[in-house]
C-alpha cells in the first residue's frame, strides 16, 4: 500500500468570520476540501456544527484573524464587517482580507481603502448562489480588486465555488451583484405577480408555474435572441420594424387595466407603463421595446458616478 | 404515378381580418398548410404579399366574412375589432369568430356576448409568440370559450401553432396573456436595468448578457425549484429558514442605493423595496421572499372580480 497521506498537498489555512447561513456554508465547503479552517462568530454557538466537522473556533476576533493568511468575512453588511474587525486591525497587517457580504459600490471602495490603511491586501467578492450550492464547482463567485492577490489565492477561492475575476476596481463585484440580484428580484416579482393575476380566476400556482417556467420563460423570454440583441444595446440601435414602443405600451396598458379589473396589485404594471411612456416622450416611440434601456441608463444628469468606467 | 392531389384532404377555408405583422404571419401560416385563405385589411395594400402567395383579397368586410366558416380577427384591440366587424354582422351569423387581439378579461367577455347576440360562435385566443414563430408546431396559442367549437376547429387552429384550451370562460386566454406578458416585461425590464447598472461602469451589454442570460437566469432564477415551490404559493406557506423577507429587503435596499450612486433609474428597485416593506408591514418579515405573493394577490378589498374562479 502507498501512503496516501503523502499524496495530499497541504491546503492553505483559512479563517471564516461570520457564521450566518452563508458563512456556515463557506466554512463547510473549505473543510470538505481539506483546508485547516478557523471560525469566529458573534454568537459562538453557531460554530458547533462546523467545529464538529473539524473547524477550530477562535476565542476572539484577533485570534481568528491571526490563525490564517486568508481571512474571509461573510457578515450582514459592510458596517458590521468594520465593527467586527475593528479590534483586530493589528493582526490584519500582511494578510489577505476577502469580504463577501453584499452592499453598494462605494461601500466596497471604502472597505478596500480601510484595508489598505491597515496594511492588508483586499479582495471584494459576491456569492451568486444560495448556501446549499456553495462548494459546487459551478457555483459562481465574483471578485474584484488586486488581480495579483486573486491569482495567488485562486485555489483557495476555488474551494468555495468557481471564482470569476471582474477587474481592479474593488467595487465591480458588488456592482455586478446588485445588477444580477435586481434581475432576479424583477423576474421573481414578475412571476409571482403573474401567478397572482391568473390566481384571481382560480388557476393554481402549480399549473401556471409549469406553463410559465417550463415553457414560456425558456422559449420566449430567456432565449439566445436576447444575447444577440445585446450588441444593439451597446450601439443604442433599436429598429422598430417587428414591433414598436407604442405597440408595447398598448400591451402594458392592457396588463395594468387587467390588474385593476381583477383586484390584483397594479403598481408593477403601472411602473412599466410609466417607463414606456417616458421612452416615448424622449423620442423612442417608433423604436423597439429595448429602447427603454435609454430610460434606465440616464436617471438624471449624474455629476459623479462611483465607478465611471472599468479599469 | 399516383395522383397525389387525391391524397390531400381539403382543409377548411379561413378568413383573416387584420394584416398587421401578426395577421400577415397568421395568413402566411394558413396558406403554407394549404387552407383556402381570404384576407381583409383597412389598408388593402398590405395584402399584396399574401395575395401573391395565393390568398384572396376581399373587396369589403362582409365579403371577407362570407367567404369562410371560420373568421379570424387579429386587429389592434377589441374596440377596433368591433368597429371593423360592425358592417358584417349579418354575414357573421352561423360562423365561428376567433378573435386573437390582446386586451382585458372584461373586453373578451363583452366580445363573446357581442358575438352571441349576432348568432356567431366565439373563441377568444392569445398568441404567445412573435410573428416569425407563427406556424411553428411549438408556437403556443391559448384559447378559451366553447370547448365544442375549439374541438371542432382544432385542426384549423393547429395550422397556426399549438392550440391550448384553458376553459369555458372566454376571458381566460386574455387573462393568461396579460399574466405571461407581465412576466415577460418584468424580466425584460430587469435585464435591461441590470445591463444599465453595470453599463454605468463601462461593462458592455454583450459581456453582461452572456453572464446574465446564459448562466445566471437558467442556473439561479428560472430553475425547477421555482416550479416545486409553486405548491407553497397555493398553500400560502413561506418558511423563512433559508432566508427571510428582512434579509431580502436588505438586498433590495442595496440595489436601490447602488442605482442612486451610479445615476441609473432607481424606480424599479424602489418599487420592489416598497413591496417587500408592505410584506413586512403585513406580518411576513420572518417568512421567505415568496411571501410577496400575498401583497400581489390582495391589492384591495375587491367587490367583484371579472373572473371570480375558473369554470
Ligand atoms: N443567504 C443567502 O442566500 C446569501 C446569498 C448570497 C449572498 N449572501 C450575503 O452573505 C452575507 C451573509 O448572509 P447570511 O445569509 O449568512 O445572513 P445575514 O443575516 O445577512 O448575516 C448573518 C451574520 O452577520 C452577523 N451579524 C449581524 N449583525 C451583527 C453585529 N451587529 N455584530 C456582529 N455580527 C453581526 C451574524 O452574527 P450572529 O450569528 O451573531 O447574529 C451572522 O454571522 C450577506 O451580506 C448576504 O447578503 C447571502
Ligand atoms: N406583433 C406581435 O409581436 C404580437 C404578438 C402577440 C400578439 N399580438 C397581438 O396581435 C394583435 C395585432 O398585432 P400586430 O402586431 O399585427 O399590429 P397592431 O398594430 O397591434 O395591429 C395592426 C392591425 O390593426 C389594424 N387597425 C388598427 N387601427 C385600426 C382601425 N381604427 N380600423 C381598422 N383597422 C385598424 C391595422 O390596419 P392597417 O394595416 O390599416 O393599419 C392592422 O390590421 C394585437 O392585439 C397584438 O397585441 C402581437
Amino acid at each position: 500500500m502507498t501512503n496516501q497521506l503523502d499524496a495530499v498537498p497541504q491546503l492553505a489555512p483559512v479563517t471564516v468570520v461570520g457564521l450566518g447561513p452563508m458563512g456556515l456554508a463557506l466554512a463547510g465547503a473549505l473543510l470538505d476540501r481539506g483546508h485547516p479552517t478557523t471560525v469566529w462568530n458573534r454568537t459562538p454557538a453557531k460554530a458547533d456544527d462546523v467545529v464538529a466537522r473539524g473547524a477550530r473556533s477562535a476565542e476572539d476576533i484577533a485570534e481568528a484573524v491571526s490563525a490564517s493568511p486568508v481571512v474571509i468575512t461573510c457578515l450582514k453588511d459592510y458596517e458590521t464587517a468594520h465593527g467586527v474587525l475593528a479590534p483586530a486591525t493589528d493582526a490584519l497587517r500582511g494578510r489577505v482580507l476577502v469580504n463577501l457580504n453584499s452592499g453598494t459600490p462605494s461601500e466596497a471602495a471604502a472597505a478596500a481603502g480601510w484595508a489598505a490603511e491597515r496594511g492588508a491586501a483586499y479582495l471584494d467578492g459576491a456569492i451568486m448562489v444560495p448556501p446549499p450550492l456553495v462548494g459546487d464547482p459551478g457555483a459562481v463567485f465574483l471578485y474584484s480588486g488586486s488581480e495579483d492577490v486573486f491569482d495567488e489565492h485562486r485555489e483557495t477561492l476555488a474551494s468555495m465555488g468557481a471564482p470569476r475575476f471582474l477587474g481592479a476596481d474593488p467595487s465591480l463585484a458588488v456592482l455586478h451583484n446588485t445588477a444580477l440580484l435586481g434581475l432576479m428580484y424583477a423576474t421573481m416579482n414578475g412571476f409571482l405577480h403573474a401567478t397572482a393575476l391568473v390566481g384571481s380566476a382560480g388557476v393554481p400556482a402549480v399549473e401556471f408555474a409549469d406553463l410559465a417556467v417550463n415553457w414560456f420563460m425558456p422559449a420566449v423570454v430567456v432565449n439566445p435572441t436576447l444575447v444577440e440583441q445585446a450588441a444593439d444595446l451597446d450601439a443604442s440601435n433599436y429598429p422598430g420594424d417587428l414591433g414598436t414602443m407604442e405597440m408595447n405600451l398598448n400591451a402594458l396598458e392592457h396588463i395594468a387595466r387587467t390588474c385593476v379589473e381583477q383586484g390584483v396589485h397594479a403598481d408593477q404594471a403601472r411602473h412599466m407603463v410609466a417607463i414606456a411612456e417616458q421612452a416615448i416622450a424622449t423620442g423612442h416611440g417608433g423604436e423597439n421595446y429595448l429602447a427603454v434601456f435609454e430610460v434606465f441608463k440616464n436617471a438624471q444628469a449624474t455629476p459623479q458616478r462611483r465607478i465611471a468606467s472599468r479599469a
